[in-house]
């Protein structure tokens, strides 16, 4: 089967009734990433996964990480591997520390 | 780049913003076919396309049907390929005529 690359993959637990935490996730980072991500594929999964992959590397891992990626943190190491040189605006600001 | 089959893929024109049109059919189709499916990718096109294919077969052709799929026919559509003997409740009951 072709895919599109990058393709990014987010796994995630049905039993956990994860599907609309994945669908937004996938939605937003397809806001941001409109020319840069070649698919974004929802994949059912058990057992309490969450995970996303970006052409087959792990950029975030419940199992490793626990909870759930920050979306704004999820979207610098996107735009790192996909769009390095690309400013996400007020996503690559931090708050004052 | 592996995928899960079933493999259903929702390509949608970006600069029509059908993004939530196809992250919604994509929930909708998930959360249906829970099991059934092995992935739905989102993928970025243009041009007007809004194409629902499943394993490289087409499903739903924008170009070719015109306007967008009604969800419970898409449903029964894929029903019959990935669960040919699963009754969809409501969804397969029609409007008396």
């Amino acid at each position: 089967m072709t895919t599109r690359q990058p393709r990014l993959e987010i796994e995630y637990c049905t039993q956990c009734r994860w599907l609309l935490r994945a669908g937004w996730t996938a939605q937003e980072l397809l806001t941001t990433f409109t020319v840069e991500l070649g698919e974004v594929a929802l994949i059912p999964g058990t057992g309490g996964v969450f995970d996303v992959r970006l052409d087959g590397e792990t950029v975030w891992s419940r199992a490793e990480q626990g909870g759930f990626p920050d979306l704004a943190e999820l979207k610098r190491a996107v735009r790192d591997r996909v769009a390095p040189g690309r400013d996400l605006g007020h996503t690559d600001r931090r708050r004052p520390s």
